[in-house]
């Protein structure tokens, strides 16, 4: 029955189980043989090497990856992770989101924004023993300051050498501490962008899709001063050196071929207990989502008549599209695999487990009650606690709140301070004051702050905040309004330069104040403060039980054969498998990669299908068999999450083949229960990348520097 | 390069030029080559046979096509062919579009309506001498009479022999004429029709889409006299014995295997010039689809609050959901294939080629010329043409205008009548009458006239009739209200008794009748007789000079090796090919089978992806090596269109594997220009008939009948 044949030779082709887990560098020996089993041909250990050649070359920039592909500190990353710098160096007149940019020059770089940084791997250690001493048996809110204390110190400490980024990350919930010290380059200059029509062509509408069609990269260059050490922007500043870089691949990349990712994925949940699991998909998703969702369609229709809104609101909505998009992906996914009863027969099975373990297994058995209490508390107020939390957590009046917050702080010595308001992080501060005039709008942020007072106007009396309400001065939405209108048109602090003066202000002189958007913030901060300690005593007793469960967890999985990674948490993973596609449903494939015949299929020269015309003409006078050798994007069962974007993709020789830009659609949900039938990464080729800078939007310079 | 060795891979299984070519019985000798080629194991002679196994198996329903897989006359066609039957016998309490139908016995069978028909192949006999010789040398209106009274007199003596249906088809604009005598059989029955969540499972969603999991499918019976002979309804009757009956497969079939079609095909127009390509493609799909959806979107409205408008427009507005969905498919298939350019270079490279050849091209050429010219003034009024032929060309209106017109034509002797108001017609004329009360509303009725009016009113003056000026009384719409509401008011002809008694009714009477509709009707009649003659007299001068280019187009496609065959015109066809799927766009390829599982997937619960809760529960039940041996659909590279619907699959030894029932909606342009890349035919696979029939919505009796 050939019938028959067809569906198991399917099976091989297309329904290959794409490959679980983030691995820990620290789990390579672990991993050695499934990594040659999949295809690798470099020794494994050579990956342990996190400085050497390739993990030296792979570098954060703080919410994505990117990688060193030459001596002179040239760094690829996505178009859509450089999208900020993009949007900063950008005018009305002159918007290089449509145009791209492309420097002639190593001088016509331009800085990617003060807040701009890469961070280049030093060393990891672990400081689990100084971490979970410290903490003891500290319950609550204590046990959380002394974390924190403890992680701060580790910080300073680590960070008395001048020039570096310290970080603790935690794994499973308390159990692992892991010091990472990164060089942080500080002048960080943009080179290269493709126009949007390449470098986000599809845009929204084919955000998390495939088929995809998009030429997702960007250049940028680090910089350091003339000593070779980090260094703010300066024009005196040179090109930093780094340790190592990648190579790009020489041999074509094919369907079946092993790739492998690093990066820094940001967040997966996938040991969450069943509990916040369904937080999640009852609450969080659609009902903050719907919020997210009204808030896009008030800044749409402003932008539909003001396109200075338009243009100081596109990242704002473009990363709440994102969300809602992958939020209703993942409630998909969770009805597609039956996440909720997936996650509820393991951790039934666990504790079915630890029953049977008797004395052994009853330590954990008490920790997953806890946790359980801990997620019924937090449950509780929670819409009270998201509106009170959006009250201007963004925008002027979000700026205003930080800058009192941090005078506040700073009357603590500085080690006691909280995160976010210490020295060091002043200078991203003091960016984030610079950059918010290029994000504001007072009617935009008027209309933002409305919605959300209306909901506050919906929480119960008890629920309300006395000096807040004293504030609106009513209790409706046209008291509101009068209370917006008079605030913003009153306000002394919508100026970058009143801002600044404020980072040196005092707390009193904030309390003091007679600016109605510093009395609104002031009125809100005790509220903030006291949720704020709320989270950190729930992160407390967190810390306590979560690692006792999660021990058990483990052995349970163990004891089953079945693979232990922890949760993504920003620090560095390798991820690997194979190149595939996938069957989205049935009487359809999703094949492997997609084509520049495919991209112009798509093209409409209507935004966000407008791909510039010169690609249009060099595909028209190409041969079939030169355009068969240009892959466009290309899809692999690699395990990745946000945070990974602009993570180089490598061949089983290590040389870079593409760089990771999405998952697609039926993968999101893996992020709390990982499918392996449908999860798939989203790569953009390297062959498209070097066409696009050879045919398209050439940069001669930057392809000579890179070897080609 | 795997990369490489892939895309051919897929070129040969997904990539398969469709087989274009719908062939005439006659051209047998042509094809078996081609046909034994393909996989056929029968002698291709053995299809000559048109009253042999198993052509003679092969019926047509007028508009659709079905086949006997019984010695008792059972046919079996798609749900959607026995629509019309499912809805007659449907009540507001008593759905049978929902709930399906299921006759126990044989005397539980009832009568698809008065106008339904199975038509038996009984023989073919070649008329062009007949009909050329009439015509000779007359032009216009004259030829087009004279055409029509020889016809008329070809079926006439055709049908002296009670019981026969003749028809003359003709190829290539009146080149060759055929005569199909079909034995006519008037008692059809529905005999089974699975629930709607099966029969059309995915409604108008899933037209023309794929991947596809509908169960197109259900049974008739063919009733005929005690004495063997075709005879109206009657409870005496018997059922009628066909010499031959198609056996089920007993091969599972496969991807990659041999299938053909028989079946009536209605209309191509791949023979069309350039220029009548371009009427269509720039006027009707998209001005005439606008003002269709237009309608749609009315009575759309209307059925939200009004069930019984809901019922009784049901079969109108799927009919115009058709074909709106079908004329933008063919849109998007035009832009896609680039078909007016084809047609374009087509047309130019035969014209260059009679250029070349002097004198001996001379004829074709001006005959070339003069269509070019007829096809201009047709386009000149056409706007106008529309909406007065529009003008009440269904519903009551349509009703009265046809009884009127019907007593203009009685007043002739019956062989000078206009073709459809014969003696012979008489009992389809009194079926539609009898049927109209289950698909008017009035208040539709108004509205949709009302539509019309405004178009009406817009025309220019000169475009005008004067006499429905005065029918409205006005210029305005209130105008139009005011005559609808007082015409609907006091009509004495919305009963079907009345209607009835106008069958006899004489012109006088109609052009004396104080009836506000009589009014209308008597007011539009000139013109549409006008238009009509107009019409025919383009159809005569059409008939003298299309065969002598369309010759010249033959000369020219032979002289390159291409194959020719006549455009789809009604008359029997046979198509083959193979089991294959297809790439629809970059990055997606569509497998050839579906499944019960992803029938199942596609499942909410809600119309019109309501599968019945016998189907999803024996679908649970089942292992997947089950459901593997019951694929739902299928697709095959065949070359079909309209009229097609439900003929009978044939795998390579002639056995029933599936009933044709769709293409997909990239082929339905290939109605004009054939797409051999994307044109597929879609098909309800005979396994999972059977599964339905036995386990699902049970009918032993039949299916011990089909000898399963």
């Amino acid at each position: 029955m050939r019938f028959t044949v067809l569906a198991a030779a399917l099976s091989l082709s297309f329904a290959a189980q794409a490959k679980e887990g983030m691995w820990v560098p620290q789990q390579l020996p672990e991993i050695a043989g499934p990594l040659a089993q999949a295809g690798l041909e470099l020794d494994p250990q050579q990956l342990a090497d996190l400085t050497g050649d390739p993990m030296g070359a792979v570098v954060a920039l703080g919410g994505c990856t990117a990688s060193f592909v030459s001596p002179q500190g040239l760094v690829v990353t996505n178009h859509h992770c450089a999208y900020g710098a993009i949007q900063l160096n950008s005018t009305p007149e002159r918007n290089l989101m449509d145009i791209g940019f492309n420097a002639a020059t190593m001088a016509d770089e331009v800085s990617a924004g003060p807040n701009a940084r890469v961070y280049v791997m030093d060393r990891i250690s672990d400081v689990t023993e100084r971490m979970r001493g410290a903490a003891g048996d500290l319950q609550g809110l204590e046990r959380q300051k002394k974390l924190e204390e403890t992680q701060k110190a580790i910080i300073a400490e680590c960070e008395a050498d001048a020039g570096y980024r310290c970080t603790v990350y935690n794994f499973f919930g308390g159990q692992t501490y892991r010091l990472f010290r990164q060089i942080e380059i500080r002048d960080v200059r943009l080179v290269y962008a493709p126009p949007g029509g390449v470098g986000s062509f599809g845009g929204d509408v084919d955000n998390w899709m495939w088929p995809r069609h998009t030429g997702d990269f960007s250049f940028y260059r680090a910089y350091v001063g003339p000593d070779g050490k980090p260094a703010p922007y300066s024009e005196d500043n040179v090109p930093f050196q780094p340790n190592q870089y990648l190579k790009l691949a020489d041999q074509p990349l094919e369907a079946g071929d092993f790739v492998m990712v690093a990066g820094y994925p940001g967040s997966t949940a996938r040991y969450a207990l069943y509990d916040e699991f369904r937080a999640v998909q009852d609450w969080q998703y659609p009902v903050v989502g719907a919020h997210l969702k009204a808030l896009i369609a008030m800044i749409d229709a402003a932008s539909a008549t003001n396109p200075d809104i338009a243009v100081k609101y596109a990242t704002t909505v473009r990363g709440w599209n994102n969300s809602t998009k992958n939020w209703d992906g993942q409630l998909n996914g969770f009805r597609r695999t039956d996440a909720a009863g997936h996650k509820q027969r393991e951790e039934q099975a666990v504790l079915a487990w630890l029953r049977s373990r008797g004395r052994e297994g009853r330590a954990a058995l008490d920790a997953h009650a806890q946790l359980v209490r801990i997620a019924a508390d937090s449950a509780k107020t929670r819409e009270r606690d998201l509106v009170i939390g959006q009250l201007g957590n963004t925008g002027l009046l979000g700026n205003v709140r930080s800058l009192y917050r941090l005078s506040i702080e700073r009357a603590k010595p500085n080690a006691e301070r909280a995160q976010g308001y210490q020295e060091r992080d002043l200078p991203a501060f003091e960016g984030g004051v610079r950059q918010l005039e290029r994000r504001f709008h007072p009617e935009m942020e008027k209309q933002l702050l409305a919605y959300w007072f209306a909901e506050y106007l919906k929480l119960p009396a008890g629920q309300r905040i006395p000096a807040v309400d004293a504030w609106i001065g009513g209790n409706d939405a046209a008291a509101v309004a009068r209370a917006l209108d008079a605030a913003y048109a009153s306000t002394t602090l919508a100026t970058t330069d009143a801002r600044l003066a404020l980072l040196q202000s005092d707390r009193a002189a904030f309390e003091s104040s007679e600016d109605p958007l510093a009395k609104l913030a002031v009125a809100l901060m005790p509220e903030l403060l006291a949720l704020e300690d709320v989270g950190r005593a729930r992160a407390g007793d967190n810390n306590r039980f979560r690692p006792v469960y999660l021990a058990a967890v483990q052995d349970y999985k163990r004891s089953r054969g079945e693979s232990v990674y922890p949760d993504a948490n920003l620090s560095l993973r390798l991820t690997f498998g194979n190149v595939v596609g996938y069957v989205p449903r049935d009487g359809v494939e999703h094949t492997p990669f997609t084509s520049i015949d495919g991209l112009v299929a798509k093209h409409t020269g209507e935004e966000p299908f407008d791909a510039p015309q010169a690609l249009i003409d060099t595909a028209a006078a190409m041969s079939a068999e030169e355009k068969a050798r240009i892959p466009v994007n290309f899809l692999s069962d690699l395990d990745i999450t946000g945070g990974n974007s602009g993570s180089p993709v490598l061949d089983a020789r290590g040389r870079l083949v593409g760089l990771a830009f999405d998952g697609n659609w039926e993968s999101v949900s893996s992020n709390w229960v990982f499918d392996p039938v449908m999860t798939r990464m989203i790569s953009v080729d390297h062959r498209f990348m070097l066409w696009v800078m050879r045919d398209v939007f050439p940069a001669p310079r930057l392809l000579e520097e890179m070897g080609q």
